[in-house]
């Protein structure tokens, strides 16, 4: 299929389940595709790209490494671009193949769980918070927005393209969970408080929804409920900040 | 002036300086704004708003306090709105009159410094966190994002309308501090590592740019940069995470 095309198709979920393929998009997003030497099926620019200097040492690279590249007028690049405001280059690179059985975890470590989190760049800023943070891997579930999203992959700033992410199903996880001896921890506002010291040596977190929290099966799922104490006059923190007071907290 | 023009208006930071107005805009924001019984100086809406059971309920609240409403065709509401897919309702109300010298601090108190935080999402996001951990007020240094920009008041989820949020140049914030016996720290990534105790009683915590981090002459009038540790391969956390986990790290 042509380049083209392909990332046109690629906005779409399905087609990115389908053909195991991704599109990152922005100056900042390729070159950390290209750092973390990920494979690339191939660039598009505009002829902007190469009138400032770092568009001109992105697309050096991108020729060093004999990736295919296309260049297309503004029109048809905003035709595949997920921004409102392009920055006139993307790539279009497969999905690393991820499993859960390749993480290996030390004996003391952190896993983070998705729970039906929702909004993308709340997932890409948590990505990019766990990779911060040394989380060993990150596990979506079922209702998750897809970890491959354009942007999700944009906030998550290149973390997507190193850090061990990737989806399974609940049942698969807690199977795993309890063959590694790690036990789940749900963050949920009517939870403890979240303790400052004890936590587990191995300890997975999940967190869910913005709106509704964790779902059945991975409350279920949970040895113990966690929560941080917030002023009575405000709802809920943001998902994101709270995962990363979360992992800061309970991190080894 | 006419609501549907000075809505329109006041998407300019330059306006809403001039009067002294803001927009809320959104189901949620106007709701929380009626709530924290701010003084409101009218409400419009599109035709679409009284279908839904939640819209009625808000209209209503809106007619039994008196508040000025308009209605205006969907194409009108688009002009004034700030939002892509707009909800069909935004109030305009009157900035809140605040000084630093309202602020109250007790014996054990933080509070939050924005300098030169741009980014209007983070901005909000910060203001929510601010109020849910228990922060007694947050100042805005200049090069800051507006606090009254409509995407500010809609992501900070009604905490800007009872949080006491207010911009002020850095020498009167920092003789205000001295005044007050509150040291000032700063966040910054070469900063020593954040300790888990020991932080002064009253303490106010400086977060900055998303890019350059904080000014010179904020860090000039910092008693301590602290810093949370993270991994190497990752370029820094969101400032709205690194704030949250600070503030909750820091908490008295």
């Amino acid at each position: 299929m042509r380049l083209l095309t392909l990332a046109r198709d690629l906005r779409r979920r399905k087609a990115r389940e389908r053909q195991q393929l991704f599109v990152a998009e922005g100056l900042r997003t390729v070159e950390e595709l290209l750092d973390a030497k990920l494979a690339v099926h191939g660039v598009l620019g505009t002829p902007e790209l190469t009138r400032s200097p770092r568009g001109a040492a992105l697309l050096a690279a991108v020729h060093t490494r004999g990736i295919p590249y296309l260049e297309v007028s503004d029109a048809e690049f905003a035709s595949a671009a997920d921004t409102e405001t392009p920055q006139g280059v993307l790539a279009v690179a497969p999905v690393p193949a991820r499993t859960l059985e390749q993480l290996t975890l030390g004996a003391a470590a952190r896993v983070l769980v998705l729970d039906a989190v929702q909004d993308p760049g709340n997932v890409g800023t948590i990505l990019r918070t766990a990779a911060a943070l040394g989380v060993a891997g990150t596990v979506a579930l079922p209702g998750t927005v897809d970890l491959w999203n354009a942007k999700v992959v944009r906030s998550a700033m290149g973390s997507l393209f190193r850090h061990h992410a990737l989806a399974c199903p609940a049942e698969a996880l807690v199977a795993w969970l309890h063959a590694h001896h790690t036990p789940l921890w749900g963050a949920d506002m009517h939870g403890d408080p979240v303790p400052a010291t004890g936590a587990p040596d191995r300890l997975a977190l999940a967190v869910g929804n913005e709106g509704a929290g964790l779902t059945a099966p991975v409350r279920a799922a949970a040895a113990r409920l966690v929560s941080i104490p917030i002023a009575s006059t405000v709802e809920s923190l943001n998902v994101a900040v709270a995962t990363g007071i979360l992992l800061h907290q309970l991190r080894p």
